[in-house]
């Protein structure tokens, strides 16, 4: 049986291992990826950190990838029921089994609360076979949901990458209305989208504070009006800078991609009366933060809503969205930097440290 | 000219005196109301302590009454453009000048948080008139809405008084739907009217955490299905009582009422996943309270919103709805206590101390 | 093998004939369910007329129905993961196979189009196998979404039958606010489900234009302020009745659940400028019907939808009102009137004249 | 006093005459735009026609112009309560008087429906003074909602004139979401900026039906990815082609701005299951059409909203769109014609025949 290389977190804290794998047999309806690119993204970084709860150690990273499918076993389909061909070019949903069988499934119709999904790359380990795009090979499930690339681009997809649906589900959810101004806290992959998608959606002016300066130098490029620094910047430099880019009113719409709490307290801050408030960076814990619940939240008649994961039809639109070249042609000028599958460590390394804008494992390499 | 007798705070922290005012001459589109009933709010007892900024003392409190019109200058209308006569008993939305010109009103349609509007009893002072409810005659300025009273019970309607219309745009704004479950936070006169909008806009059960004793039974004859006092208990057996009441997934929708800024946290804990949170409590400035936004906001998915007043809309069908005896029978079990112009100060003393469900004030006693 | 009676429709415009039928082998995750009651309902009348495109005769009619699980193989379990017991009584949501596959599921949301649902006595034929509830028993095959009935009374529940998730989703979708005039176009057991539902939802005043009078009759003891009768009415009378229950201005909202074409228009033409306008009663092709869009739709800034099926959403909570003693009172007043299996044709009869309220099959009497 | 040049529409089927109207005197808070351009929609056409009800007769035509103010007497001021001077270039929403003080404005919040609400240049007549944008001057009455153009150009703007609040407006109310196909019908001015604002709200694709030929070619050229020419198609033909461009399903959105009435009964045919339908087009009278309400409107589960007028919201964030050279540009592509004050007959023959894309008046010239 062939051997397939991949790369192993074996336990937190620990460096990523290349490791040899078993080529699985394949069940009814499932099929086997070979790789072309995966993402390394934060969630990533914190995996290796032991920082997530409930991760089946050793596991094999990588969430969102793209690749041609090997083999197939029996028949896989794609949402219009047309079936899948081995040799094509796919991406799929990294969110696996969602039961629609559940309370939240069917009552609350909070699929991204389902307590059953799994997801490859996170909450699938190496124990349930290959199930992280940083591999040669990667085995899809029965019932994962695949969509054809068709004539999309494996980098331009890749540069949206996990970030192209959480963005795509935070401006949706945000409420963004033509002719907004939009204030995007974070730079890192899911601010950039956040940008991308709150023009596309109509937001009149986007503004964003985050860093390092070469991020906010491809906000800039993506079409953000102006940005700010946080990191050499103040709470009042800040606070006054948003006010002055917005008539003194603040924006209408904060969304916000930073993983720092403090930065949950300043999105209500710098929203104007009645604004509408998007946290979306808060994706595991950092502790507690301390607000003002009159000034910043009740006297202003704000709406804050979290956002978590997102589910097929906000990945289903990201796709459709990059196989247009005109609207995705913004994600083109994102830096990618790759790496091989030996190199997960240095990749890992550069996200932490901020030093690239995305990182992308290409194990064929 | 006929002398007024009207009840002031003459200066924060100072005793409420009853003085005697001279009766305006009415402007045209102007009226004097004879006070029947206005009543006695938690802002009442901030307003004499000093806690609100930007008041105008002296001030005659009083925002919500109801009265008969005494005098009318010129023609005065309904929102159907009928005619008020003179005898005809009404009352009227405290908030005037909503402006209908500026960025607020005209752009963001947020008519609450317009920078023009005043409120009678509040940021109307003496020096603007008769402009509180504390008081035999009030002076109803040109564009005051006033709705007539018709068959409502000035009682009854008093007994949800403020509160009224803020419990019903609270309800609204939290988005109840058929068949959920709401948790009312706090059991004072707005969390109580909460109890009553919430199941009448189709909770299927509504628990409330509040405190004294008298008014959770309050709650409970108002329908609620369970009530606990947050005196007598801590935060985890809190926590695990709404567990308990909801399946074990928290409460499809929390409402705060409460004024103190913990419970803002303890609405979102208290939540299920995706479901909705509305902050009606924090009318003043009480200071900060610390959260952990991953745990409580962004890992939830869910949506919080402040709700702050209300417009001329929830106040026309809070009327509307008391104008049904069968609608608006909830009210008539709250307890109300009367006190003459001159028993202000004990009023105010009885409604800080939580003494009484509701106070009242009887200028004509 | 134990033999088991059903009411089969043959084909269409044949008459109803009792059938014996051979007790099926239980697949996996499968029941037999002991039918204690189930309902006849317009759509049932539709199936004997052969008026439904696309239903696969010969079949056993009776979606909606209540019985008690005689064998369960394998597990089967709510939405909370409790596994189900032979011998307790359940309902179950007759709509089967919605796919979570498919574009309508996943990318639209729109589940109730999704065109791989089957639903339980309409759309499952014989050959499906025990698929109606007109039978002493029912297959419930894997993946039905049962409900345990607890203290439901079975006759209650059964009084809403399908037209409570039909009717709560109507209401739902409608966006009934607090203080709303509800108009409701229509009362047979979809009409006066929607009546119930209008007032729990906040509605102030729900009036209903509808026939014959022992229906209208039920609409007023179930809480309607006004009933017309739409067949000793003509347009210009029903229409000046409508302005004179309403101030002049027309419904907030109107909720057509007829059946005739006519009253789609009628339904635009009765409701407010700026109303809601819900059309749930248009389950068959009766053909077309003639309307001035500019008049009745653009000039008064209407929003009209249309209302196909429920989910499992609205079966559910349903089912949770049917729980409490007092909300599920009002369905207590409605008058049912049982069959035996071989008086399925007498029981159809008197549905397509309207000569009872609510008719139900109880296969084991 | 100053002779200042009318172009009038005396009567019904009436030529416009150009006349000359003394110079008002300037009430407190009043002004005199000297227009700079006006211009010529399809309601003026209507006008001549004598097809609206209710005109005041004779009337000088125009609602939307841009120009420069001549005088202020007293103080006007923007919604920023900045003061405007004289010399500023200036536009104004045209409507005038919308209440704030009656049911429409105040419980329904449906201020397009505000029954005092008075409309320069169509019900506004000649007897209320300088009230239409086709003459030298123009008179702004008291409260009249003017906005600064800045750096607007004035050319760009007249370019989407009426149009550009109604496109607006509809497009928000349709709940365009990102990644949908969008389906217009009508390809005159409305139905053009409609294309414009629904890619600028994230539609991935946008269909146009439309007529004459180098109006196609116009919405092509604006970015729609196919249009189809509705004159040189039968509507078997149309319907295969909608469904062609969407596999399979119809159009997520479609949006009709046409006039005919039989487009409302396509926009709902051409539209997927459980689709958003709106209704823009219908704004005179044309009378009636028939259709299906089973099969086109209850079966599809479809949302259908008209949609009347637009607020000083839609007008002063489509100004704001309009200062922002990038999101303005596809207006720039569109062709007008100039007319002057002594070619409005002209003008009106040329819009009325389809002849040009848009048609100015340029009182100056």
């Amino acid at each position: 049986m062939a051997k397939i290389l991949a790369a192993v977190i074996p336990e937190p804290h620990a460096s990523v291992e290349v490791r040899e794998v078993s080529e699985p047999e394949l069940e009814q309806g499932s099929a086997l990826l070979e790789v072309e690119l995966s993402e390394v993204c934060g969630t990533d970084v914190y995996l290796q950190q032991g920082r997530l709860a409930g991760v089946p150690y050793p596991l094999i990273p990588g969430h969102v990838s793209v690749g041609r499918l090997d083999k197939i076993r029996g028949r896989m389909s794609d949402v219009a029921g047309r079936p899948f061909a081995e040799g094509e070019r796919v991406t799929f949903l990294d969110v696996h089994r969602t039961c629609n069988a559940c309370w939240h499934c069917l009552v609350a119709k909070a699929t991204t609360r389902c307590p059953h999904r799994k997801v490859y790359g996170i909450t699938y380990g190496l124990a349930d076979g290959l199930t992280g795009g940083w591999a040669q090979k990667l085995y899809l499930k029965p019932d994962t949901r695949c969509i054809r690339l068709g004539e999309v681009d494996s980098e331009r997809f890749m540069a949206g990458g996990c970030a192209l649906p959480t963005a795509l589900h935070a401006v949706e959810r945000a409420g963004v209305e033509l002719g907004d101004t939009v204030l995007v806290l974070g730079s890192g992959p899911v601010g950039l989208s956040v940008v991308i998608f709150a023009l596309m959606r109509g937001a009149l002016r986007v503004l964003c504070i985050g860093a390092p300066e070469h991020r906010l130098e491809a906000a800039r490029k993506l079409g953000a009006a102006a940005a700010l620094n946080v990191e050499t910047s103040d709470e009042e430099t800040r606070a006054g800078w948003v006010l002055e880019q917005t008539e003194g009113r603040g924006a209408d719409v904060t969304i916000e991609a930073t993983g720092a709490p403090v930065a949950v307290v300043q999105a209500m801050r710098y929203t104007r009366d009645a604004g509408r408030v998007l946290i979306v960076g808060q994706y595991t814990d950092h502790g507690e933060v301390s607000f003002n619940p009159h000034l910043e939240l009740n006297k202003k008649h704000l709406t804050v809503r979290g956002c978590w994961g997102s589910d097929f039809s906000h990945f289903y639109r990201g796709v459709q969205i990059m196989a247009d070249p005109a609207r995705s042609a913004a994600w083109s000028l994102l830096k990618l930097d790759r790496y091989r599958l030996g190199e997960a460590n240095e990749a890992l390394a550069d996200v932490a440290a901020g030093k690239v804008t995305k990182a992308l494992i290409a194990p064929q390499a």
